[in-house]
């Protein structure tokens, strides 16, 4: 079985490479990125691999293609990579709300799975990580709205998000002002800031990062009728993303019953005991695989409500990860 | 006229008195603070003053005295506030939510101050640069539902608090592990992190810190029906608080009306373009006065539903400035 990656120099790329040596796939590799990183030497289940400049050749003979790039460039290889028969599971926005494009977080939708036509999606990381965390609670009775405030690590900006607050940490700690280079990431400041715009802007006034999480919500949970206010801020945290989520379900539900739920739940920690001081924290999902669930009572709001906070981390179950576990779900499906 | 800071070395005493500089309010000042403090040289329109030990006697002769202590010491000195007949104007916790106390902030409510019986309360910060936000909206229809997620600076634990995240931030650009002391302000790493809990934890699975947004709003904006929903948070952000409201009202309004509404009212600034990256950030209100307000946009949850972003910097409209804009209330409306 062969496995590109394509975007293999990126933060998630070199996730996704880390989540298939952890969870000991057997396949070839192929790395594949820009003329940029053309070269680059690998490590992988100690083997040295190189990563090479990708083509529209690249594709050929590959099983499987990991997208770890923008949208544009999910676009552009599309058509070597449909010609390649390969499986195209992509990360970017480019596919995910196409009607014959899957889109999964295999602890929720697995079987959807089924239905790909050459492309699976992966969904947006705060809306994989608001899904994780609300979807044992819509097992027992219907979610129908949900306000949702995020806190997003630099993470989902990739690599030079990382550095620039990494710098700009540097630059405070030495009291030297901080200045933004024409290429910055971030359009202001984020150490010790918060910047409430994440994407871009629409006509309804919200941004595309924070419609994602309705839209994609619908999608991935099966409930198109779903109602989200989504309000989406940068903060000054590197990898793990939080949520602050109130929703309403169709019934009224105990907290005893939701905590259940929630610590049974696949891939999801309930870290609930406010009296002891114990609740999700970006630092303690930091490069882990698990969402952590906790903060949860009852919505003063909302009729049937309930109120939680989640984090998770950004690049792992936010993107790689679950991108990895739809290749493993493929693989046990059979679906080549 | 003789003014007392009880408290004139923490970081809302010390702001009370730059406040008093700045706003010139003609009068004298007393300085007071604990043992620790006694001594200590402070400048106040270029004169030395020195900050004295409080005690049974100091407020005697004191027409106004400006609380910026814990409930503990209010509750504590105010038996001897009362024998010298001053008027106690009082940050803490300790009297906020007593029927025979005013909850004040100046933009929304100076008239209960008239019912006064000798102390006035300065209310919770981020529920002073919330009721700051959005109580342009309820004069046009009265708001019935809120659900907010807070964004808290570490000022809001002192200067301690801000010590704490400043050289958890040297640690970091050092490379440096950060090792949690056991006096620490805040129970985990705060730097990179946000800790989802402030205030103590109460029965209903809230804090007291989020239960106040619902409490003192339902006093300040004479909403006694007001159903708030609020989630705490500590960010690392040094001392402006910011809040994701979504908020339901009587009627439809359109976002025009809000707009114009919120930047004709006293003491907010509206900061809401999207498309051109303006919407508030703490470190634009960052030792501002005025509360920003922004990303006003139609709750998709809510029937007659508004979505906003606000920002206000903690120690100063939070605290300190409204306590002073009360005191100033109090000798225009020449309550003594």
């Amino acid at each position: 079985m062969k496995v590109a990656i394509l975007g293999a120099s990126g933060i998630v790329g070199m996730q996704m490479l880390k989540c298939i040596e952890e969870r000991n796939i057997d396949c070839e590799l192929v790395l594949l990125a820009s003329n940029k990183s053309k070269g680059k030497e690998v490590y992988f289940k100690n083997k040295k691999l190189i990563i090479e400049e990708v083509s529209k050749e690249s594709f050929n003979g590959i099983d499987y293609v990991l997208g770890a790039v923008s949208s544009t460039l999910s676009k552009e290889y599309l058509p070597y990579i449909k010609e390649s028969k390969a499986i195209f599971i992509d990360n970017s926005n480019a596919f995910r709300m196409n009607e014959d494009v899957p889109l999964v977080v295999p602890e929720i939708n697995k079987d959807d799975i089924k239905l790909q036509k050459g492309i699976i999606a992966n969904p947006n990381c705060s809306t994989i990580i608001a899904c994780m965390a609300i979807y044992a609670i819509n097992k027992i009775s219907e979610i129908e709205k949900m306000i949702v405030s995020t806190y997003q690590a630099v993470s989902g900006a990739g690599i030079f998000g990382i550095k620039e607050l990494e710098e700009e940490i540097n630059d405070i700690s030495k009291k030297q002002e901080i200045q933004k280079k024409d290429d910055a990431t971030f359009p202001y400041q984020i150490a010790s800031n918060l910047i409430p715009s994440i994407g871009n802007p629409l006509d309804n006034l919200y941004t595309s990062e924070e419609m994602k999480m309705q839209n994609e919500g619908r999608k991935i949970m099966h409930l198109p009728n779903l109602k989200v206010t989504c309000t989406c801020v940068r903060v000054p945290v590197i990898r793990s993303h939080s949520l602050s989520i109130s929703l309403e379900t169709k019934e009224k539900l105990s907290i005893d019953k939701i905590r259940e739920a929630i610590s049974k739940f696949d891939g999801v920690h309930l870290v609930d005991d406010l009296q002891n001081n114990k609740y999700p924290m970006p630092l303690d999902t930091t490069d882990k695989d698990f969402v952590e669930v906790g903060r949860i009572r009852e919505d003063l709001v909302f009729e049937n409500g309930i109120s939680l906070w989640a984090c998770g981390d950004q690049v792992r179950k936010g993107a790689a990860t679950n991108a990895i576990q739809i290749l493993e779900e493929c693989i046990k499906q059979k679906i080549k």
